[in-house]
């Protein structure tokens, strides 16, 4: 008899299914199903128009996506139901809804389906910009210092702003909402048929932390009255770790999607945090970086780290038993489609064209055989401000040491090398605090497509780097906690940490520093953080007065 | 009965006669010879081949462009001879050449006519690299502190460096040589019959001060025995002022080029010196910047000033009465080049194409209507290093302020502000000095092509902006110096710089500040300064160390 696994990854767009073999990992089948309203960002499907800076969903969407992709995935491999030992969840974060007690999403009741705040605001919905200042400034004035968790700022994509905001512009919806709760939770909920939170949203997205619990009452009095009771009217219930299980499937549920009834199921874990287990990461000693538009960096510590900029150390946010960390820049992808976009000539455009390559790949084979230190320049990745380690959104980028001789491949280097240096800093921060990282696996699109970009960052960083081989690290992530929820005898894991080491995709192809380059790198990553200290802390504030400047020209 | 003057206009590749009306100024006819040998940088005539670095010229393609030139003028315009009341001459310096006492040039004669060393040195002759940086070594241990006069640096392109290679590497030229000369200075003698020296090439070219003299003749033996006795045996001779007549046309040299013998003729100057004069400034409070691939600065003083990376205050040295000062920015025309051939995009080469404009054209149209400071962006300008103040070719550019948004005409408009910025810094230290620069002439091509750049300057420096008309600043000044050269009683004018701020060509186009940009600009100038103290003092040497490691990784 086999034992499977299942894993399902809710990303923006989509939900996809995985099924795994949960002793060897092997990816048996996948499926995936678009929501069929997307993000809304314009207009309800009632046509009522949105205010800018709205995403919302339907949660009709996720149970659709639910049935669809576990049903296609039974049916293609023909797996007895009795055979999936569990299933695990990540899922966007904090996208979250306003429901009854019963959990019915308010969107459903005909009442609210013309309510905007009715609906899921997705982790990217940016409504409550005023509400996050309001927290922002009530936080400075009552010095409250949990926010230093968080990099000491409030990001309207939490989860608090979300509610603030519906309780000032729709007071009737926070009244009528008995729940407000992340989609995660809800859809757990609605699988186990109990309701539970996953530490890593109450950690990452809630500001509760594992010792002091949520923002008291005195703190959500002051920002509003109505607010006074928010947690234990509203969100208070049992806290589960990555890793756990969460509850069992019920007989609806399982009939509903053809599965056993009494399936373990884990806890919710937040898609990028997935990607951690996905790639085999389940104790502390590697790094995993997801390389994208911007970057995020996650490491697990025995002990609770401060770590300057980062989001915080959660306990049991990532896996139980550790502390999550997570750190990030932000701007990496996004820095070199700017400089390609913006700075490339036409000589290089038809080049590409008549290779049939891209421009990126045209760059770095330009780049071929060039050594560290040979153009001449150093950048500093701060095109779209810093957040690990400064968390400082006012500063910018700067580009030094061009002749007339200087190339547009040179400035390229020049950019990926400054967010490899922006990455050491990282891993230096993690290490000041007294956890040594060994090694980084390498997450997303960017490191696939660009190797000579993961060559420098092994050389700058002077660490091991392994690309993740999972197409979707999420969703292995994913059914490693369906791993992890079976009972230890049915799995044949101790923990969820086990399971991970042996399970998750760690890369076979190791990139290793290369000692001629390091030894140039570790002079230039010295001038790197002349600079950073320079521009980034005070003793020359030429960028904000630069900013100043401009928005008042603007 | 009219009164002209002939100016006769010696540049790199061709020499153009001018005939002016000595009471208007007015631009009767030209003529221009290209000299039929041209540069020779490969091969002598002989098809002997030169070393790298060389620049050498054919005395016979002076002599054949002043016939051939002055007699189309005159042919043109049927003016009689006896109406010509001067002859000027501006050339470019330092260019040489080894003469025998009767002026024969060496490469005249048959033993020499396989060498090198025989024929004119070019200004841009490099071939004595070495002597240069010998002569640098020389100075430095013996604390010779006149270089600073030349902000310190001994460049190949002056004078002694091309005469000591020539005693290093073909003493029998050497030997055999009675004088070295300039050709301004060799054309004049064959004009007058006279050994004169140009006060300008004296003091610009060859280290000679108007109090002190040339350099020492322990010097000069330091550098090699063989040079002790350079200047009393084959340099010295009457120094004369520009603007001073330097003699009459023999009846010769009056015969072969159809004019009247003893017709006055003037001292020489240096072509970008004579831009000055053609640009009608002949006395002090108005500055005369040639903005070419790079920018050159004149300004006249009533006293000897000491300006910081300047190339050195020379009395008499642009016209008689006055010191000339001379400052520089080695990165102005080439700055905007690089960028526009390196980092604008293929989108932008094709809507200029569509508009049938240059792309330089294309993003000042999309400048249209920005304001001081709204691009966030600040640069230095030092792509190739920096002339003044600094003096330090060791430097390299960099540009800060970049997001996400930022686009190239921004980036291109920030690398103008850079050089006006750098502009700025000049006029400082000028009037730091207790001189007041009242306002600028502009000349060469750069700011005919790009008016938004002149409002800029304007803008940046605070000062109104006129643009030279003349066609040919240089050959104007060597027109007026024809005029200069005769007697007061038959010019009218009492002195040279009363013919010059009569006749030279100020524009009557005039840029003035704009007082709301100019507010944002003191702001953004201090942060120019801030910036380039930091990187250009010692405060933080990023950019030397960024070179050495190029450097030793190329």
């Amino acid at each position: 008899m086999g034992k499977y696994a299942l894993g399902l990854d809710y990303g923006t767009l989509s939900v996809r299914a995985l099924l795994i073999d949960s002793q060897t990992g092997e990816e048996i089948a996948s499926s995936a199903c678009e929501y069929a309203h997307g993000v809304m960002e314009k207009e309800l499907p009632t046509g009522k128009k949105l205010p800018s800076g709205f995403a919302l969903q339907d949660p009709r969407d996720y149970m659709e996506g639910l049935i669809l992709t576990v049903k296609e995935v039974m049916s293609k491999t023909q797996i007895p139901p009795e055979e999936i030992i569990g299933i695990g969840i990540d899922f966007t974060a904090s996208t979250i809804l306003p429901v009854k007690a019963d959990k019915t999403p308010l969107c459903y009741i005909p009442d609210f389906q013309d309510e905007p705040h009715a609906y899921v605001k997705l982790w990217k919905h940016h409504g409550g910009e005023e509400e996050a200042n309001i927290i922002a400034k009530t936080i400075e004035e009552r010095g409250e210092d949990w926010i230093s968790r968080y990099g000491g700022k409030v990001s309207s994509e939490t989860m608090l702003p979300k509610i603030f905001e519906t309780l000032r512009h729709a007071p009737a919806v926070y009244e009528e909402a008995d729940r407000f709760i992340e989609a995660m939770d809800w859809l757990i909920w609605n699988l186990t048929g109990e309701e539970t939170r996953s530490a890593c949203c109450t950690g990452y997205k809630a500001y509760y932390h594992h010792e002091t619990g949520y923002p008291s009452k005195d703190f959500l009095k002051a920002l509003d009255p109505g607010m006074e009771n928010l947690i234990e009217e509203k969100m208070d219930a049992p806290i589960k770790a990555v890793g756990e299980r969460a509850g069992y499937l019920t007989e609806t549920m399982a009939k509903t999607l053809g599965l056993q009834p009494g399936t373990p199921v884990g806890t919710g874990i937040i898609d990028g945090h997935s990607s951690i287990l996905g790639c085999g990461v389940g104790k502390p000693g590697t790094m995993v970086m997801i390389l994208g538009t911007s970057a995020a960096h996650f490491f697990l510590s025995e002990t609770e780290l401060q770590i300057p900029g980062s989001a915080g150390a959660i306990k049991d946010g990532v896996i139980k038993g550790y502390f999550g960390c997570e750190a990030g820049q932000s701007c990496v992808g996004d820095h070199f489609a700017w400089f390609v976009k913006t700075l490339v000539p036409e000589s290089y455009e038809i080049e590409a064209r008549e290779k049939g390559i891209s421009v990126h790949q045209l760059l770095v084979e330009k780049l071929e055989g060039y050594k560290a230190g040979q153009s001449g320049l150093i950048a500093l990745d701060w095109f779209n401000g810093v957040r690990s380690p400064l968390m400082d959104f006012n500063l910018n980028g700067m580009i030094l040491g061009m002749n007339l001789l200087t190339k547009p491949e040179e400035i390229y280097l020049a950019l990926i090398e400054a967010t490899a240096y922006g990455t050491r800093m990282i891993i230096d921060s993690f290490e000041k605090e007294g956890v040594s990282v060994d090694s980084i696996i390498l997450c997303g699109g960017i490191p696939l497509k660009n190797r000579m970009l993961v060559q420098v960052y092994s050389d700058i960083c002077k660490k091991e780097i392994r690309i993740s081989e999972s197409s979707n690290a999420s969703a292995m992530g994913a059914a490693i906690l369906g791993v992890a929820a079976a009972e230890a005898e049915v799995s044949g894991y101790k923990d969820a940490s086990e399971a991970t080491e042996k399970l998750g995709k760690t890369g076979k192809m190791v990139y290793r520093p290369n000692p001629e380059n390091t030894v140039i790198y570790d002079n230039l990553y010295e001038e790197y953080k002349i600079l950073h200290k320079y521009f980034g802390t005070g003793m020359n504030d030429v960028m904000k007065r630069l900013n100043a400047i401009r928005d008042m020209q603007k």
